[in-house]
């Protein structure tokens, strides 16, 4: 039997939302949040547009998820994300217990891992999905950005 | 010249969003955001109210902070915290690259400090204002919390 919900099927789903941060010249990155095989949250960055640091896509789609399930834990949930989350997203992540996150492109220099920043020991992390996918939403970012200077 | 506007006036200003805490049975953290003596924003834990787990006092202050600016960062603005903030915090802290933050008690298990979240280089730390004061108020919600069970 195919399943056709797989961890490469999600991200491009969390890709549509960096799309969308895209279009709105914000750096593309986007999150979804699953739950049994259903999409239950989506946020894209939107730093620029809400003049707000604290607007990355993680941290919408953690509001949105825990509102959607009326508990501020996301047990049981995956966090798809187009890119390796920052000091902050990984804080709010621990904070949430969320069971799984996947992410697409690694952030080297801002990412939580070289930040040294702590996801919650239940916590399992899969990374180098769709990763070039990602990293090219990334790169055409930052070339329009630099054919505007 | 007495000089009324301190870190002790401040943080006293804090300490009353932690109080608003606490009468919601929320752990209670109060943060103010303060430029050139003006205070520019407030917020107090909701997490247990919002259920979310990014409703931590300085998020909703550094978001009030940044609207009411007008930009997303908080140069030349001072937060004021009553616990010393958490990875989380810490990280969106970073992203605003505020120039001063203040806290009066230390948390030694999941602040920042300890957890080694990365602040912002051009941020400035002071601790300990008023740490008896801010720590009460966290014995007594654990206090009350133990009485119910």
């Amino acid at each position: 039997m195919i399943e056709p919900y797989d961890d490469i099927y999600f991200m491009k789903k969390a890709i549509q939302e960096a799309q969308e941060a895209l279009d709105r010249n914000e750096i593309p990155v986007g999150a979804i949040i699953v739950t049994q095989n259903r999409i239950i949250a989506r946020g894209h960055n939107l730093t620029e547009t809400l003049n707000d640091v604290t607007a990355h896509a993680e941290m919408q789609a953690i509001t949105a998820g825990a509102s959607f399930l009326g508990g501020k834990y996301l047990k049981d949930c995956t966090m798809y994300i187009t890119l390796e989350p920052c000091q902050m997203c990984a804080g709010a992540l621990y904070w949430s217990q969320i069971s799984k996150i996947v992410f697409g492109a690694s952030d080297s220099s801002r990412g939580y891992r070289n930040m040294g920043t702590q996801l919650h020991p239940k916590t399992e992390v899969v990374s180098g999905i769709l990763e070039n996918e990602c990293a090219a939403l990334m790169t055409e970012f930052f070339r329009r950005k630099r054919a505007l200077n």
